[in-house]
């Protein structure tokens, strides 16, 4: 798959969540930063923004783009939902599924996941423990991110508070399936938590309030890249 | 307001869904159609496309756009949520609430009235009998669609199988605060069911798979406006 | 109705959540003591048993029970749910409805209602605020409780920290429909709280840790029940 | 476990849903009637009754009983919610989770199974197909009952219409744990239903309509429990 191969690890992706610094003109100046910080370092660094911007982020800027969030259904009577063409037809090229923040039910993530593989865009389904990780394993997405819900904007890594989470949650996908590209997110503050997490054994990080809250976004994407580039 | 007043009634929106015939590229030009038809017969007609494609039609056309739903959330950390000022700065004036696909919790249509209240966006909340009608009255929106679930997409008009329940809503609506514009959704599909609608007391309608999944949605449109514009 | 006359007001209904203190054994001794207070008191006292406890609790003591929740459905299908006709026939001679903790979307408060009316069950619905008061007034229910979730389990009463959210909803429902009977929930945990309830306008309360959770239960609802009845 | 040892296989296990022929004094009979069946067969034969009636079948019958659902909480300020302590208290030896008429977020089935654990409750885990009973596999619950939901209720048993979604089941997961054991359910009619099922690999049914809704549930058990005591 093309976009696969545009997405080298390891990949930083940024969560836009709905921050107000992330909305509107700045959610475009942030994809504009971020995607300096990528051809300056030359790490793989994806955003995922709001539905509403995903069109113009992805027109604006070089590089992955993800949907925050599909639902499991096809074309059709389904108001307020977010379709997976839509979102492919907007420029994305994957998709969260299951974040801590807009759950799901687990056949709805078996059914998502099918829907973003119909459509083609990477799937990268989000679990709170190695548990819940090897299910979500079980229905073959291409990426899953582990998070453990009560770390997500603290600024404390999981890599440092919980590591047998992230190292446990890398053994457990693997068993299931090693083709699964595993991402570590929940805390990640400094470049050293980036270093961390790719020791234990994963393949990127997830980000969200750390780089977009930030002060600095650029310095502190930098930092975050840098530490990825050296791993 | 200044949206209100570009929303002249009779009003006609165009509720897209994740249809495929309006997701994407087909979805602009649809938006052009009901903008074309809205300057030929001088009817105000509004647009509620998917998420994804709020920013390219609000820019692309100058009638009035609305989101398909917004959540009853501040900005802040909510994954794969539809913010109130993501909509506004997308460029829409208004949007749905309560959709019968996309339905709320009380206390959340009542938040999502009020998130629309900050942001100056319209809220035109959906309910499918008088007795809800008249609890969201209560709540104070813009604007009411009243459509009875089970004659969605089926192309029998309320306002002929069940004329109580639009009167019904009217009488309701209007008794607990007569400023709520009601309009008149499920199974439109004829300009004599605009008429309808229209004789019935409300001020416009809400209308999918009539315009949509039509073979000419132009020659629909042309001939709801007329209904409307005769009323 | 044979149920509304025994339940006189003022009223005291007792909310067990699923407090361990309110379950299995304890629940029926809990009970035993409400039934008690109101024979010594005689103020009406009724109970809110979790769903496992009904048919016991209703056969152990003769104050009316009530259902803390039941579904918006018919018999038939519908694994895990709770039925009006099972709580009717566990002995509930009611049921909480859009508690806080278990809040229901607009169009299934509506269905409740009317399910609850079907089966000859006094429908007790919970609102946060004025407005929402008023929606649910809309809707016809029996009683209604105001309860902010905020202030639940605080110990802080709503009669004392945002009275006029009580007495707007006593005006908002009695506007709305006189036959309402309106209850106070939320941080009540003297009887001087009760005293202020009833003289905001309220005709009981709706209270669960200050009495379940209470070292004595029998002292705390006495103080309830005096003060209610000097009220 | 003593419990699991009461449970031997080929298991039965009647869910009474909310149908009206299993609601309240009639629940009684029909446990009854089942009771007797697992007597006369010797086969295993468990019930799932509504929550309001556990107690009273739990106390009435010497067959293990099943709650239809319990919710992933702790004891506390959990209005309208189902408690697992509650349910043991009741006498119920397991639950029912996640069936399709009753479907949990991921997380919510893993913390379910874990409060099911905890409390020494049997965990029946229910899922739609081959991948979803392998991601509920690796969740460690003590069965699985895989059950398409389009054949629920149509008397179109899954071992004919789609016999690879039963071996595919079992299959999957005996790969991620040999320990679970494998129940069959959905559109089971007929003894030799049951034999289908049992031959291609599970260890049970999980059955509602079929007996519920029989004329004479008697004839209908002893027709499935002697096709299981054969098998």
């Amino acid at each position: 798959m093309i976009y696969l191969s545009r997405l080298r690890t390891p990949l930083i992706i940024i969560n836009f969540k709905t921050y107000h610094q992330a909305t509107g003109e700045k959610g475009l100046e942030l994809a504009k930063t971020a995607e300096k910080v990528g051809q300056e370092t030359d790490v793989s660094i994806g955003l995922s923004p709001q539905a509403t911007n995903l069109t113009t982020i992805a027109d604006l800027v070089d590089i992955p783009v993800f949907a925050q969030h599909i639902d499991p259904i096809p074309a059709g009577s389904f108001t307020g939902h977010i379709l997976a063409e839509s979102v492919k037809s907007a420029g994305a090229i994957g998709t969260l599924i299951n974040h801590s923040e807009r759950q799901l039910k687990l056949v709805h993530i078996d059914k998502t996941i099918r829907r973003a593989r119909e459509t083609d865009l990477v799937s990268v389904v989000c679990a709170n423990n190695p548990e819940v990780s090897a299910a979500v394993a079980a229905l073959t997405p291409d990426m899953l991110a582990v998070e453990p819900p009560e770390l997500i904007g603290t600024g404390i890594p999981v890599s440092k508070a919980k590591p047998e989470v992230v190292s446990g949650t890398v053994d457990r996908v693997k068993e299931v399936n090693p083709q699964i590209t595993v991402l570590c997110g929940a805390g990640i503050s400094q470049g050293e938590d980036v270093r961390a997490a790719l020791k234990l054994g994963t393949e990127g990080i997830l980000v969200a309030s750390a780089v977009v809250k930030a002060k600095d976004p650029y310095k502190v994407l930098v930092d975050f890249a840098q530490a990825a580039a050296e791993a």
